[in-house]
């Protein structure tokens, strides 16, 4: 078994990097506080013995070698970056738990025959350059190199830019290396696990997503001597189209969510009828063709309503995945570990994208999940038990050392 | 009459402090550029023989001397700061037109009894530091200066220390100074006078206006894993508000108008469901009891949509002013000089909120407006032909030299 407290003690040691303003993490990625995590990091790998890799793309690999030098690596692992109020477990759970692992094969001096690779994928969160799981995408041939460079923040400073600032872009080829399996563990992020009083949810599956930016132009113009009807309120179609995006996820109901949480109106003034309002739906399911439908509702929608309205509209896939099934043989092998352990345990489809998705298309893949309180996340007050950060870890330590062979 | 080239240059060289990106200004508030502006003003100022006054919170009086050292000064002027995305004219052609008549009164040697300053509000925008009108408003007594200093924009920084850093604070007292009278010269920022082929408009009353913020106060979640019946999403509880906000207002109609230009959701990101949404709702109306009745009604339906959402809202009034009758000498006196000089116009009442609303509180006062193209205001594309300038200036030429008398 993993050393509970060790593995809690460095959650609570990341957590310092970073602060949020609520008790949370601001540690988004390619940031100072990024480099400032990976340097963290990488001081603990190395006193675990590791050997760290590091790819065009930032990605972090800390290696222990197997005793079968033809062995492909077992991998494990998830991300340290988070969003801008962000909680302290959301990836960081699953990259420390990576780590523990490692530490305690070393306490207990067992060798495993494949080498294991503990990862830190960069940019999974996708908030500062979108899209999600960006790095993970690009290994796993998803994503041009060069387009993911050309991705921008809201300042228009590039991925590439900011990767190269903060001293993080290494030499090693993206996606060259090959995995023996890649294992995750992740907080649940939503309320299954708390409320069935579960201790692992085995993922079996991912549901999918559609990001699609709305841009709506009407024309800025004065609140007050503009006549109601010669106004083209870009933010009254946004929220018209806002409200469509609702209806939309409930119609598909149980099966879809859909919301937006980016919005911005330009100039944003009191005193302008925004000429332009710019915003991202995301639409999920675990249903390829739910997604589709929903999507092609909302540019439907959001079009007769703009049109009705004065206002033009255009849309940009700015992200998105198929749902996915994850490995058999990696998903029984948490469902064996949880089983062998004694903790409870169910099957979950994960409501949110993980590096592990996209891992999941070169090498035979599954996700551990804990539960975390209330089903919060991308929230400051993001809360789990340290109980509950052990059961996972024990879980995946079980699952990555059988798949790696003693 | 007065000198309609110099006029137009002196408003194109203004125009170059402070660029936009797409032709018109962005030269905010007790920002850099708005300091140089303001330099400008007062070197044109200086070479026109005036000597400039600077009160506490950086108001600007330009004064040429009259022959009557009892008689009160007659006072012109409005404001050099802009939208962020603001015309050439808006304020510009006030403060400009009053410099434009000092010039004149020099090339033809005349002599008033009244001395005559031109003034430049600070803060009349109310972009940065809400409310807008803000320092006429301590000048006119309405507003406490102390409160005014401590005004923040979107970063934090308060007024006071601005304008202090930008080094236009003076130390003449807010609102000492006694006027005979006060005109503005405007352009008409709504499309009535290019729709009825009129080059003057009589400014009669101004309609009132009220700001309500309103923070809506859900839980920041994740996109993807919080079910649909959990989510608290503010973003959601501010689109149904914002359509509320145009159903109130155009069950008002005609005369009332109502919008959102100030909109923006927590933490903003693409896959946070928002967890607050703080928007600025503008209502207006030339009658104050429609102005209240829209803004209970705000409240009412805010909270009623927002109590069936599991969402918290709170209001604050962050601005307004009352409905304005101007000053019935002064008005005449606009009047008959457009009479006089042979100019079409008609009676106006201001869509718009301006310095002149709150100086007519103190001193009689008066505003003559001109056309704009297309009524289009708080837009970079803000235009008006140099004739309209130039027939504005000549009738507040007049009005204000028959005030000061000769
Ligand atoms: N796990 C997680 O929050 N990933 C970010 C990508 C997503 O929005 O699902
Ligand atoms: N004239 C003008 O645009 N003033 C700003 C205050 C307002 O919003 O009416």
């Amino acid at each position: 078994r993993i050393n509970g407290e060790r593995l809690w003690d460095s959650l609570m040691e990341m957590a310092k990097i970073g602060p949020g303003v609520a008790g949370g993490n601001n540690r988004q990625t390619l940031t100072d506080a990024d480099a400032e995590g990976r340097a963290l990091f990488q001081s603990w790998c190395e006193a675990a013995g590791c050997t760290m890799g590091l790819d065009q793309m930032g990605n972090m690999f800390a290696r222990r070698e197997g005793t079968d030098p033809d062995a492909l690596p077992v991998y494990v692992g998830s991300h340290l970056d988070t969003q801008p109020t962000g909680g302290k477990y959301d990836g960081v759970l699953g990259v420390l738990g990576g780590l523990e692992i490692l530490r305690t094969l070393n306490d207990t001096g067992i060798k495993t025959k494949h080498p294991i690779v503990v990862t830190n994928w960069t940019n999974e969160e996708g908030t500062r350059f979108a899209p999600a799981m960006l790095s993970s995408g690009v290994f796993a041939g998803i994503h041009d190199q060069d387009w993911a460079y050309g991705r921008e923040d809201a300042e228009g400073k590039t991925f590439g830019d900011e990767l190269q600032r903060i001293g993080w872009r290494g030499d090693e080829e993206v996606g060259a290396r090959k995995m023996h399996a890649f294992f995750e563990l992740h907080i649940e992020q939503g309320p299954i696990l708390e409320a069935e009083k579960k201790d692992i949810g085995v993922v079996t599956h991912g549901q999918g997503l559609s990001w699609t930016q709305v841009t709506i132009t009407g024309k800025d113009s004065h609140t007050g001597s503009t006549p109601m009807p010669m106004r083209r309120n870009a933010g009254l179609g946004m929220a018209r189209v806002l409200e469509k995006v609702e209806e939309i996820a409930l119609s598909h109901a149980p099966h879809a969510v859909g919301a937006a949480g980016h919005i911005d109106v330009y100039p944003n003034s009191r005193n302008v009828i925004p000429g332009k309002a710019v915003f991202t739906v995301d639409f999920r399911s675990p249903d390829l063709s739910v997604i589709e439908d929903m999507e092609a509702q909302l540019r439907v929608e959001a079009q007769a309503i703009c049109d009705g309205m004065g206002l033009e509209v255009a849309f940009e896939k700015v992200g998105g995945f198929d749902p996915v099934a994850f490995d058999e043989g990696c998903v029984a092998a948490v469902r064996n570990a949880a089983e062998r352990l004694g903790y409870s345990h169910m099957n979950l489809i994960s409501g949110a994208g993980h590096d592990a998705c996209w891992i999941n298309r070169v090498a035979p893949t599954a996700m551990v999940m804990c539960p975390c309180v209330d089903g919060l996340s991308h929230n400051e007050a993001e809360e789990i038990s340290p109980e509950w950060a052990e059961a996972g870890a024990n879980v995946l330590f079980h699952a990555v050392v059988e798949t790696a062979e003693i």
